[in-house]
Formats: C-alpha cells, structure tokens, sequence
C-alpha cells in the first residue's frame, strides 16, 4: 500500500464512523461534535480490536490545520462593529469568569496533588466556554435571537480573544518555565504592539487585496487568495514565536472586514467542516478510555466545578452589568461548559511536553460531559430562576432592583458623553500611533540583530551605520509622531478646557496654550526615551543622535502641512474599511 | 519547526505563490491552471534559489487527494440523463479521437526512440483532451450555451469515461508488461461487471441515505457523509486492484443522482479548487526546466501533433456524425489540448516505475503549450473554416451536403424506432441482471478464497461445504435470473413476431412458443455454465450439483410471483432515482 493510499484509508475511516455516529447522535439530539469525538475513540490506538489509523503524523497534522480553520472562521465571523456592540458589560463578565475558573482550576489541580504545571493547563483549560457548543445547543432550541443569547455571544467574543492571549502566555511560560509579572507584560507589551500593528495593516491592504481579487470573479481565485493570506500569515505569526491559532484568528478578523466576506465565509466552510472534524476525531482518538476509569472522581469533581463555577461566575457578573436575575442566570447556564479551546489548550501541553498524559483524556471528559449537560441546563434556566427567586430573601431582590435602576441613571448626561466619547477617542488614535511607532523601532533593531543589513552601508564609518538606519526609521516614524503630537495637543485644550474653565484673560489664554503645548511635548519626549530602550542595540552614539534629532525635527516642521495630510488620508482609508463593512447589512 | 510548522509553511508558500501568479495570469487571460504549474516550477527543487518546500511527501499525499477531489467532482457533474442527451454520436467522435491520438502519440515515441512503455504512455497521455481547460477558455470567451460548445461537453463525458478506462488498462499493463487480447477483454470484462453491480447497488443505496442526512439539515453532517462515501468508495475500489480515481468518479456520478446534488456541489467546490491548486503546483514542482531545453525539440513536434491530430480526429468524426463543416471545425479545434488527465497518467508511470524521467516534463510543457494555443484555436476557428472552404473542391462540398442529409433521414421510421427502443431496453436489462449474477458469484468465489467462512460450516461434511455455500449465492441470484428469463422470453416474442409475422395458424402459433421458450432457456443455460466457470473454485461435486439445481429451479417455480413482484420493485426504485434527478431543472 503507498503512503497516498495509506492516509486514504485513513481518511475514510475517519468520514465514514465519523459519518455514521454523528447521524445516530444527531437522532438522539446531541451535538455533532461529541459524535466525532467517540468516533475517535472508536479508532484510536486505545479501544479494540486494533488501531484503524496507519498514519497518525499526517492525520494529526491535518488535525492541526483543522485548528487552524477553527480559530480562522471564528475570526471570519468577529468584527469590529459586533465587538463595539458587544461593548464593555461583556468584557466585565468574561473577564471575571475566567479569572474566577483561572483560580479555580488552578487550586483544584494542586488539590489533587498534580505538578504545578498540570494545576496551571488545568485551570486554562477550564476557563474558557465553547463558542461551538453553545451556538449549536442555541441554533437547536432556536433560541438564537433571544436577547440573553446575543449577550452570550458578546462574552464568548470577549472569552475567545483572552483565549488567545492566554494560549500565547501558556506557550511562553511553559518555555521559560516561570511566572513573572515582568516577563507578563513583556509578552503581553509586544502582542498587543504586534497585534495592533498587524491589524492596521491588514485593514488597510487585506480588504483592498481582496476585491481586485474578487473583480475576477473567479471563487476558485478568491479562496486561493484567502487561503494564501492565512497560511501566510500563520506562518509569520509562528516565525514571530507565537501560536498559529493566534495568526488565524487575526487574519479572519481582518478578512472579516472586507466587502466580500460573505462569499469567503460560504467558501471557506466545507474546508472548516471537514477539518475541524479531523481535530475532532483526533481529539478522540488521544482518549485511553482506562485513564477514564482510573480518574472518575477527577473528572466528576472538575464537571461540577465547571458547571457551578461558570454558572455562578457569568451569572454574577451578567447581574453586576446591569441584568435582570432571569436573564443572568440563563446566560450563566448557557456558558457553563468547555469545549475547543479547552482542546486547543491541552494539546500545546502535550506539544510542548509540560503536562501528565492523564491531563488529556481528563479533560476532553469533562468537556463531553458538561457539553451533554448544556442543553438541560438552558431549558430548565427559567425553572431555576423562579426556584432561587422564592430561596433569596426580599430584601436582596430588592437591592438588586435598586442596584439595577442606579446603573441605568449612570451615564444618562448627553454632552457629558459626547465629550468623553471625544477624548476616548484621541487616546485610542495616540495608542495606536504609538503602537505603530514602538513597531516600527522593534522591527528595526531585529533587522540589525538577525540580519546583515548594516554591511550594504560599508562605504560608512562604523559610527554611521546605526546612525543612518536610526535616521531613517525616526523619517518613517515622523507622520505617525506628528500626528500624536497634534491629538495630544487637542486633548490638553480640552483637558484645560474642562478643568479650568473657558480663558477669559489674556493671561489665562496665555496658560491654557502653554499648558496645551507642555502636555503634547513632555509625552513626546517620554515616547522618545521609550523608543530609545526599545531600540537600544541600533541606538547612534550621542552627538549624532543629537544631530539627526534636530535634523529630523526640522525635517518634520518643513513638511509639516504635507506629513499631517499624508497621516489623515491613511486614516480615512482605514476608517472607510471599517465603515464599509458596518453598513453591509448581514 | 514541528512537522505541524512545516507543513504549514509549504502550504502557505504553494498558496501565496500560486494565488499571486493566477492573479498576474488571469490579468493576461491565461488560465489558472497555468499559472498553478508555474507557480509549481518556481517553488520545485530544480529552479533556484532552493527547494522552498520541505515535506514533499505531505504535499505529493494532499496532490494525490486533488486527483481524487478532481474526478469526484467530473463525476458531480456527470448524470445519466446528460449521457442520453449526448448519444452516439459523441460517443463515436470520442473513441475515433482517442483511437487515433493513441496511435499516433505511440508511433510518435517508438519514432523518437523512446522505449515501448514511453510510447505507449506517450499514446495515452496525448489521447484525452482537457475538460478543465476547455470548459474556463469556452466560459471565458462567453461561448459556453453555443450549439458546437455542447457537442464538445458531450464529446469530453465520453473521453472522461475512456479516460478512466485507459488508466485501469495502463495499471494492470504497467503490472504485467504486456498487453494482451485476453488479459483486456478479463479486465475489461471484471470492471464492467463490478462498474454495473457498483452503479445498481449505489444508485439503490446512496441517494436514499443522503436524503436521510439531508433532513437534519446540516451541511456539516451532509459534507461528511459525502466525504466519508467518497473516500470509503475509493477504498474500496483500490482494494480490488483498481485507481482511486475510477472510485472517486464513479461515487461522484452515484451521488450526482441524488435530489441534493446542488447543495453537495457547492460544499464540494472548494475543497477541490484548494486540493486541485495542490495537484497542479505539484505537477510544476516536478519541472525540471534544463529536461525542456533538452527535449525542446520532441515538445514541439508533439505539441504539433496534438493540435494537429486532435483537430482533424475531431472535425472528421464529428462531420460524419452528421454536423456540418464549420461546428465540426469548431468542435476539432476546441478539443486540442492535453491536460489534467495527461498529468494523471503520467503520475501513474513514475508511481509505477515504468516510464522515464523525461516524459513528465515533457508532457507537462505540451499541455502548457497547448492550453495556451486553446482560446486563440477557438477564437479563429471561423476563419479557418472559412479559409477552408475556399481550398476544399466544390464537388467535395456537395458530396458532404448530400451526406448530411441522407443521415438526417435515417431513423424517421417512427414505429420501427419504436420497436428498436424496446429491444435495446430489453437487452440493457439483461445486461445488468447478468453483471448482478456474475458479480455475486465472482465475490462468492473471492469470499471463499480469502478467507475462513468455510469454517464455519465445520460441522458439516467437507462435500458439503461449497455446496450449501454456492446453493446460497444460487438463491440469492435467482430473482436476477428469473428477470432475465422473462426479459429474454419477452423478447423472443417480439423476435419472432418481427421474423415470420403474425401466426395465423394453430401449427404456427405452438412453433413461436415453443421459440419463445427456446432462447430464454438457452440463454440461462448458457448464463449457467459461465456462472459455474467463475465460481469454478466453490463449484460442489457432480451429483450433489445436479441435486442443488433441481432444487433451486423448484423453489424458483414455487416463489415464481413473489420473486417476480420483488424484482420489479427492484427496478422502480432505480429508475425513480434516476428519473427524480432526470425532473430536477438544471
């Protein structure tokens, strides 16, 4: 048998028990994906009469694209409006949740007596709701439009962009083997850099790529684009150290924004379909069904601290952001149980070769049991709420009520919102620019470090090399300081604005445009000291670097008019994309 | 870099490379197939600066899997219906075409040298035109719904078929190395037997099943049913010895017929257009562009004869099929391309080891040669037929016009039509009974052979064995044999009717029946004694033989009705599927 007609034999086995086991599962009403799973288990290596798969390597590699998929049609389904609308009650919640089950698993894991590693995965593991679960168990109940249902989707938005900062952290703490608050926010510092920059960018070329592409009107040609964008961006993302999954989240997210989204979504499903079922019976197929019975008692405890932990958790959250207690608590069920990410997880344990074999099986049990039991739990929420409602006393109902009341006054003053509506907006534009700026000087010293660019410049004197590429990156940098510069200083007129009344004396005038220019120069100035550590390794000795700094700011002040109108024309671009897509109606 | 990495970074160097190339392609109007094998010769390991692939063994697997998504969706487009409506004359066109370039593309190798099992592959690779480049240049060119663009479609089913033929006969020559009257007609003879029983069971079973999936109405489930029929068909059919390609089209052609084909057609897009761009960047990977300055010379003679041969094969047969000189030019030009199933047939020689390294290269550079010529073949084809006409003798065109007509007017007889539709159905039917008998007593033959049922018949004396095992498959058989007796009885009515009129006479009347009676019988008889050579293995001895006949001709006589009622119960289910599908506007 050739290895073409190997891996064919195993894909079949795959499609047809899969096939066949998702139709009984579906006969009896649970979702498709706990189908694959026992399939998996059905032709994995554990379970009689012998292993049916030949080619584990290349079915756990296509397992792994089915990741890639997974995290990619996610991100095809995110976009900028639905996370505005979404808003910051479902960050509050998902924020909370997670942290309360981070904790949770984590203490349950050392309860149990495993290594701290194992209680760490655990807890990650734990944390996170699964978006397929849910949406299938909803899509079944046709309880989809419901208003509790679109809350839940807001907090499993927030719940899969924490997931993939958490994979990254995982993945760097399980290399560096240790927690520090400094390594933390190192790491986060730079994805939250890259993450920005890598989605400017794409909003401004992947949309504008995409419909020359679409103007063929070739579906072949499109997908083969898209597929071109998110490989390649995968691999960039692995290069740069961190998780594919994080490169196919982004790259959807940002194709996401392009006008021919839902031609892409309808193409890019079946390859989703078919992959993520290889994941999941590959999933499957890692379960030892002893170690299932050797960890009952685990597996159970970690059910029900799932269950109660993600119910209560989302419940309270839900009922602090302003919720009735009826809808909290069916938001609370919905969310109660793990799924993809929990798997996603798991496996960079086992890759990375940091936690016990038994963690697997564990939770992918956990995640079948609590997947089983989510469909009860949303129909019978109503029946709990009243149930609780006659258990809590009155006088709790009735702080609630106030507590309600008192959320909806807050916020209610109409120009009170639009100006801090005005200033979160400056201070979103100045953290992007200067994300795009400590961007720009990161790539540069890597440059430097990894490559032999400053040998093109042998003709120089060795002082000169880093002089001229710092030179170069503080010009290309230029627009997006000047245009920090400029919304800063519209923020200090504001600021003085507000804080010390409208100028009625010259004199005072005279304050309020000192004061507007002192903040803008002094943050400058801090961003200057900033990009210099930042850049340190490709940092020009000090009187050259005084030199291209007076250079450069006369350069800046002469185009000045030009550089700001360059700087709006990229905005208004980015805007446009944005804006494009949010009047699409969907 | 895991294996998971690896593989994702080939992806994604195929897709960015092969997306920007079809890109610059489609600006110059050159198809993307084209632009697919280039991509494939710059990203192979003979182009410099270096092999930009590291896991070519994946690669070659996943290409493996576009021929399979390739001929799975040829078949999805193929139907029964379609084969109708294209009738013999494309049938003869294709075959004289395909006979002809088999011909000259040997004699072209022996006359270059080459070894006989080049010339012969030579033979076959240049014999079957393009279906994916005819049908993108005629959609480009917006002739598509033309009367000529049909005939061609109709021409290309029947090469499609020939095609998959060809490739069973080249496996099974490359195997023994030699080509013999006998071992053709066997392996023919077994294909067809097991093609028909596989057609009959298929189009029973398979639509009927995913209308069940169907009904749950999830594409997910529907998709991986499909995939899990499709591989495990294909399974199946490397099993017996046979392509994958031969299973995956035929699947392909069994599940065309089922009411869902438009919803499975679209799920099935683009899985094929990801594995099929996979597929021809890995035919360019092969390239190795210094055996194209080598063999410049033979490249162009059989580009030359390609064009040449196919358009005259192709404008004769199809003038003598009754079309007049300027489709039939039209039609010869459209077809004079080699393409996907060259390559196809040209991986089958190096997987098998029997054809030189040249030959790959070779052939792929003749059908980039010649899929470039195509749309500019069509474009000028009015012309030519123009220039044509002038050349050609006016005598020559009155003859060709007389022709027309005097095959216009054959067939007009409409009560004789009418009749020869009867017979032709009657003895299609007992074609297929036929295939049915043969191919559950050649199993049964198989069964025994290789493995231990026989076994399980340890109580009875060893006689007994094969006796009571071929008494079954006799049973099981003789609904199909009864339905050959009455379609031959049937038709011996007729026969006789049509041969010495009506009978008039009681003398007369006893001699048709007796002759009604004779040819079934002879025919069962004759049906016998083949059944008995195939299963001759599972053959019991004389006497107990005899005693198993006389049995089973009894029961027949005893269940004669409810066999009958059986049988065509049978036959209604077979014929509502394909009728549904038949209804269903296109």
């Amino acid at each position: 048998m050739t290895h073409t007609e190997a891996f064919l034999k195993d894909l079949a086995i795959i499609m047809m028990v899969a096939g066949f086991i998702t139709l009984v599962f579906h006969r009896f009403k649970q979702p498709v994906v706990l189908g694959y799973i026992l399939a998996g288990i059905i032709i994995g290596p554990h379970t009689p009469p012998f292993p049916l798969i030949s080619d584990r390597d290349t079915i756990q590699t296509l397992a792994d694209l089915g990741v890639v998929f997974l995290l990619f049609s996610l991100g095809l389904e995110f976009n900028v409006s639905k996370l505005k609308k979404v808003g910051g009650t479902a960050l509050i919640a998902g924020t909370a949740e997670i942290s309360l089950m981070l904790w949770a698993g984590y203490s349950l894991g050392r309860a149990f007596g495993w290594s701290e590693m194992d209680a760490i995965f655990l807890g990650a593991m734990v944390s996170i709701s699964s978006t397929t679960i849910i949406v299938k168990a909803l899509d079944e109940l046709k309880l989809k439009r419901e208003r509790f249902a679109q809350f839940i989707f807001g907090v499993l938005i927030v719940e899969d962009i924490l997931a993939i900062a958490m994979i990254v952290l995982l993945s760097g703490l399980a290399l560096t083997g240790e927690v520090s608050v400094s390594s933390v926010a190192n790491t986060l510092g730079r994805l939250s850099i890259f993450l920005v920059v890598a989605l400017l960018l794409g909003l401004l070329l992947v949309p504008r790529l995409l419909s020359v592409v679409a103007r063929y009107q070739s579906k072949e040609m499109l997908l083969v684009s898209v597929l071109g964008l998110c490989f390649g961006f995968c691999l960039l993302v692995v290069e740069l150290g961190y998780s594919m999954a994080l490169g196919a989240f982004v790259m959807g997210a940002i194709i996401a924004e392009s006008k021919e989204i839902h031609v892409i979504e309808r193409l890019v499903e079946p390859l989703r379909d078919m992959f993520t079922a290889i994941f999941f019976v590959a999933i499957g197929m890692l379960v030892d069904p002893s170690v299932l019975v050797e960890y009952w008692l685990p597996i159970l405890v970690i059910t029900a601290v799932v269950v109660l932990g993600k119910t209560t958790a989302n419940t309270l959250a839900t009922i602090a952001t302003g919720h009735d207690a009826r809808t909290s608590l069916k938001v609370g069920m919905g969310l109660s149980q793990i799924g993809e990410f929990s798997f996603i997880i798991a496996s960079l344990g086992v890759t990375l070769g940091v936690t016990s074999g038994f963690l697997y099986p564990v939770v992918v049990s956990v995640s079948v049991l609590t997947t089983i039991l989510t469909p009860y739990l949303i129909k019978n929420s109503d029946f709990a709420a009243s149930t609780l409602r006659n258990l809590v006393p009155n006088s709790l109902q009735g702080s609630l009520t106030a507590y309600e009341n008192w959320l909806g006054s807050i916020g209610s003053s109409a120009q009170e919102n639009q100006v801090s509506a005005f200033i979160r907006r400056i201070l979103l534009h100045v953290v992007l620019n200067f994300c795009v700026i400590a961007a720009l000087f990161l790539a540069g010293a890597a440059l430097v470090a990894h490559s032999d660019i400053t040998q093109w410049m042998a003709l120089l004197p060795p002082d000169w090399h880093s002089t001229v590429f710092w030179a170069a990156l503080l010009i290309i940098a230029m627009p997006f300081m000047v245009a920090t510069y400029r919304k800063l200083e519209a923020l200090a007129m504001i600021l003085t604005e507000l804080g010390v009344g409208v100028a009625t004396t010259p004199s005072r005038v005279a304050l309020h445009r000192l004061f507007a220019r002192a903040l803008p120069t002094a943050s400058l100035v801090a961003m200057l000291l900033l990009i210099s550590a930042l850049s340190s390794i490709i940092l020009p000795p000090l009187h050259l670097f005084v030199a291209v700094l007076v250079l450069v700011l006369m350069l800046a002040l002469a185009l000045w008019p030009r550089v700001v109108r360059w700087h709006s024309q990229l905005q208004v671009a980015l805007r446009e994309t944005i804006a494009q897509q949010a009047d699409d109606p969907k």
